[in-house]
């Protein structure tokens, strides 16, 4: 019943050496990989004018030079990005790259960020889109939770399919959003430039303003630079791509930063000649297609496309996490799970703990995951400086051809990084304060399983360790509930591994039962050895461990094992097992914890 | 740990022959049996007047002739029940005696509907409680289902500490009540007698009302019917009373019949006298009191005991539930677990279950449980009736010594229990339909298990089965997941237990590491067969499987059994489980439902 339901949801197991099919050409990898970047154009913009408006519309022609400077920002990042591509083609980014130029901690730093950052994006993204959605149609408000859960099971499951199978679902999404915004951009400034819109509605570039301050202005670069999320997704996914990785990465990067230009100085410029001001009922797009379009269907052509690119920015995350844990995974400092490639040869555990995680996320903000944004925009720019200051040391200790270019160009990515991480701590640290507790931890975390499993290995690995015990012989002990077919089945299979000794063993409530049961034996099995145990407290567990305990202690001495013989009831039907007190199941657990013996099942299939 | 904390919470184990000293005197009896009787004194006159107050005011004199007629239904139950004692010391109630009288499925159909019924008690009561706790203290008022469910968490622990220890705590609030209620009666019917309460405020009797119908006084009689509800615990619970144990019951039984009759029709005559009509904000013991004394400490007295004793009427279902499913499991329709004594030697297992289903129906209904009530009143008077009849029965079958006497009571005692059943399902269809569909249900679920536990011990009895086979030689099979001391420590053990044949099985996940494992193999354990899998799909268990599935045909040819021996990790710290896959786990649970195969599982402890 269950694998039937997951073949549906899932598809069909795929083979191995199925894994090349599953690789993304360009067009497949921009939609999912893009999808984080280009969607912060929803709201990027919009942080910029909202930091501004604190100190009057009179300022919004600031947002034109802060544009500039994202802009310069977005192209050293992506310039920076593009080296360490061509540098470490298996993918991994910032994690491979501050560990491998900056040391261990560096890059558990990094890594961690990251890992936390998806989550985040997951639940930050399908939020932003849940709260689109029930803008439209109201009567859907008090189950956000929900919807906004049920978005992430849906991703969830399309990335348990695989990749291409959800980068086809979802191009079509992420190509029509920009199409949208295309047209938008075209339109708006067709418009300005035919003199359609009145020069009155915005306060000329330069026009003095009173009581604004450089850490005014700072802060709105930093909001402004939050639309730069995901761009770092595509150097943790290149392989994913299809071959050559490498250079497909790359041009795929550079088409994305392209598209992520246009778009972002379109909607600011456009914001700008409109005069537009952030409304609470209204987002800043929003404003902008209805003063271009009026509210006809181009309009909610724009909106519909972009809550879908919201909720599906999500996306990014199920393509990132996965790799970057099983990177992670692979040295050792999460469990190995994260390692393993499921049914559709994604990582499967991966993508179920994100999914998983950030529904958590979402249910304890109730779907208010907007405090998060800052916490989720510091925790891109820490990698950003640590990945671009990594590239530094390296072409630093490396020196390959052209390296002062290639040192200059990371330089400015790292200082810009740097700057912005500071500036979101500065100005913002009521936000995102948490990051200095969480990133600890979790470092502490990764390095205290990597111990783990650095003490296993040398626990079982063969050359460190002297031989086992040689076993000279068997004792087997039989607890007997009664005098049934099972224990009959039991002894049988006792007897017949030629132990040393076998011991039946029974725990009576009442006195006058122990003697019963002790006449009886005698008449059944004459030749095997009975010990009945008297139990005070009614607990079959106490006099079982107590006497296996004497029994381990003598075995010792002549390097005998002791093995335990347990029966269990296997039902026809699932729901008998209620039935039956299957206090074999926890005698198993107690003993196999507490004491030093080997536990044998011998199952009884029940046939009705 | 976890010892300590239940050491703490319920106390240390007691032997079982301490089963003596936990038995209960009247005095104790009497206060956890009859709380859940008494205090419906809270609840049922208000119910009668509820019903009357459709017609109007003047109606209110009614209440006295229809408690009139609830006094002759408690007084031919209470004899009933006396009856009943004598006739079954050895409780059971309802349940034993319909089904030695009337057969099997009256039996179950009583026992069913009680089980539902003390589950419906305690729910029902513990939200009476609470929102009178929540009215007084309203800032509380949005958690009534957390304060709930925490009330239900605490009287089930005090449960599980044992029926005296319960007694003794619970003795004083009862008794408290009563007090409360006997002071109100007698100092409301001094100012009745000395005149000083106007005669005005109420109808004369006999005053002749328009518009009323004999629908109307059934329904308000059947209404103050339900606070009958409990009068059965006693006869249930003869067990529990010290020796001679049914004398001492039924002097209970006649005790608490008396002190219910005299708080009821107190209750309704102080009612009538003050011209009381019921209102949504206020009850009508609140507003008796505070008629009686004003707002003073003995209204707060009176509010208080009157809450306590709400929430303490659950305490009945648990010292009735728990001895109703020993009952049913002894006779094989419920699980075995319900027949054993926990640790204080109360059943455990049902005070548990009781406690987990009403914290369920608290938190479906929210809290708002008074829709309960009339499936909860018609759920007592179906094993009302069916108990009553089963005595006719019995008494026409044996004729005892003033057998007539007997008969009557009984006839008497069935004759009205039906009828106010009868009643409840024509006047109140609405909220108890839905005992037609649960009861039989529960009665087929009845059945089903008897059935199954009939079956298995068919299948157990050595008597009608054929020997089992006898075992001619052993195949070992050791899953390897490398060359480490753990298949050491596995391959010396099987090799302990001189088996026919050791096959150590290896799943690779590609060609190449298949290669290099076996070329491994063959220098570290040349003399031990391995046979390496291919696994297309990665996965551990298919293969393996499939393979022990084609060893397990050959084996079965020449009478061998076939055992799998799996290594499990016992990590030092819990934490560290995650760490591990423990695919063992999973393999033995899969193998163990497919195949007929023994599992012995060889624990490896980390020492770090």
């Amino acid at each position: 019943m269950l694998s039937v339901v997951k073949r549906f949801l899932i598809g069909r197991p795929l083979k191995s050496s199925e894994l090349g099919e599953q690789k993304l050409n360009k067009t497949k990898a921009l939609a999912i990989l893009s999808s984080d970047a280009l969607s912060s154009v929803a709201y990027g913009p919009e942080q910029i004018l909202l930091v501004l408006m604190t100190i009057g519309t009179i300022a919004f022609w600031y947002s034109i030079p802060i544009a500039v400077g994202v802009l310069i920002l977005l192209l050293a990042l992506i310039l920076s990005y593009r080296q360490i591509i061509f540098a470490y083609p298996r993918g991994g980014g910032a994690y491979v790259v501050s560990k491998e130029n900056l040391g261990e901690n560096a890059g558990l730093i990094a890594g961690g960020s990251l890992l936390v950052d998806y989550i985040l994006t997951v639940a930050v993204s399908v939020s932003a889109g849940t709260d689109a959605i029930t803008s439209a149609i109201p009567s859907l408000h008090d189950h956000n939770v929900l919807i906004a859960s049920v978005l992430v099971i849906l991703i969830t499951i399309l990335n348990l399919r695989g990749i291409t199978e959800s980068a086809s679902i979802l191009a079509y999404p992420v190509y029509l959003f920009v199409l949208a915004l295309f047209i938008l951009i075209g339109v708006g400034l067709f418009n300005i430039i035919t003199g359609n819109v009145s020069p009155d509605l915005h306060a000329p570039l330069g026009t003095p303003v009173a009581g604004i301050t450089l850490f005014l202005l700072l802060r709105a670069f930093a909001s402004g630079s939050s639309a730069l999320t995901g761009v770092e997704a595509i150097s943790n996914a290149i392989p994913n791509f299809k071959y050559p990785s490498a250079k497909n990465a790359a041009k795929t990067l550079a088409i994305m930063g392209s598209l992520l230009a246009v778009l972002l100085v379109g909607i600011v410029v456009l914001a700008y000649y409109y005069g537009i001001s952030p409304k609470v009922e209204e987002t800043v797009i929003s404003q902008i297609a209805s003063e271009t379009f009026g509210r006809n269907y181009m309009y909610y052509f724009i909106q519909g496309t972009t809550a879908l690119i919201l909720v599906l920015a999500a996306n990014t995350g199920y393509s990132a996490f996965p790799l970057l844990a099983f990177n992670l995974s692979k040295d050792k400092y999460i469990p190995s799970m994260f390692k393993m490639r499921g049914d559709r040869l994604g990582y499967s555990n991966g993508i179920i703990t994100l999914g998983i995680t950030s529904i958590l996320l979402i249910i304890v903000f109730q779907g208010q995951t907007e405090q998060l944004i800052p916490l989720y925009a510091v925790g891109v720019f820490i990698p950003f400086t640590l990945s671009q200051t990594g590239m530094l040391v390296k072409w630093i200790r490396e020196k390959p051809k052209g390296w002062i270019v290639k040192l200059s160009i990371n330089f400015v990515g790292a200082l810009i990084s740097f700057t912005v991480m500071m500036i979101f701590f500065i100005t913002k640290f009521g936000q995102v304060w948490a990051v200095l507790i969480f990133l600890p931890l979790l470092v502490f975390g990764f390095h205290k399983v990597k111990r783990h499993y650095m003490a296993v290995g040398e626990q079982l690995s063969i050359s460190s360790c002297e031989p086992p015990l040689a076993i000279e012989g068997n004792v087997i002990i039989v607890p007997v509930a009664g005098i049934t077919y099972v224990v009959e089945h039991s002894l049988n299979y006792a007897k017949s591994l030629n132990p040393e000794q076998i011991l039946a063993v029974y725990v009576a409530f009442d006195k006058e039962d122990e003697k019963a049961f002790e006449e009886k034996w005698k008449k059944w099995q004459p030749d095997i050895r009975l010990v009945t145990l008297y139990s005070h407290y009614r607990s079959l567990i106490q006099p079982l461990s107590k006497f296996i305990s004497k029994v381990e202690n003598k075995a010792i001495e002549s390097n005998y094992q002791v093995t335990v013989l347990i029966p269990q009831f296997i039902p026809k039907k699932g729901w008998h097992n209620i039935l039956h007190n299957q206090s074999s199941l926890l005698i198993r657990e107690i003993l196999l914890h507490r004491r030093d013996v080997v536990i044998t099942t011998v199952p009884y299939r029940f046939k009705k």
